[in-house]
């Protein structure tokens, strides 16, 4: 989760909205790690996980990350959610929960409609409030600055 | 939605799951097509929508697609309704429905929920028959292999 956040201050530096993610592999090796780049990248599916996801994939050689698990800064979107089940994610951790625009413990709540055919199993609110901190600083200097 | 079918049929021709995409501009111009290609990428994201979204927002040098048109022969699922939201798309046209996997009139429901925060215009049911048995033709072939 430390690289996770890493990832999610590093994004912030390049102007991005604050979120990082990790994929660790079966033997908890750390696969791909990366912070959002929707801006940098001018791509709106830039998302940190989507990005972590992709990589994996490419490093692996696979489009299913078995017995991969993710860590990500804050809760996913509903976009993020379909991709992480897709992929076989075996568990998901993540940080601050999302009210406003999540997709797993809010709104869509992608993992337990039956159109989904793999849900990981999901560990959300660590580090909450550093995440959340992150977050809220970075829109308040947005606002500010 | 023509160009979408051929899509989705040069993506069976490769193994994959036959689905197809394409943005238009604001003034009607085709700015993207693509083919569902999770298996031959081997990215777990790489579904015809997700696709085009990546490429048209490469060639228009934004990752908000402002006023373009979304077409696929299958409705979308939540992931990629997601990014359909993040891009801005202003209408999707879809074919047939997708009670088993689809996020827009199955499952998550993506636009319905307070946390999206941009729905397209929705119109389903294009050429519904046909982008039916274009994917009933594939997956008996697969089982009959």
């Amino acid at each position: 989760m430390d690289i996770a956040f890493a990832e999610a201050e590093a994004a912030a530096a390049r102007g991005e909205v604050p979120v990082g993610a990790v994929v660790t592999g079966p033997d908890g090796r750390v696969l791909a790690r990366a912070g959002n780049r929707t801006l940098e990248d001018r791509d709106p599916t830039a998302h940190a996980e989507m990005l972590v996801i992709r990589h994996a994939a490419a490093a692996l050689g696979s489009e299913r990350l078995i017995g991969c698990d993710l860590y990500v800064t804050l809760e996913p979107c509903p976009m993020c959610a379909g991709a992480i089940s897709f992929a076989r994610i075996r568990r998901l951790y993540y940080g601050a929960d999302d009210p406003k625009g999540g997709g797993v413990a809010h709104g869509a709540r992608v993992f337990e409609r039956p159109t989904c055919h793999h849900a990981p199993e999901v560990y959300g609110g660590l580090d909450a409030a550093r995440a959340s901190s992150l977050l809220k600083g970075f829109f308040r200097s947005r606002r500010d600055g």
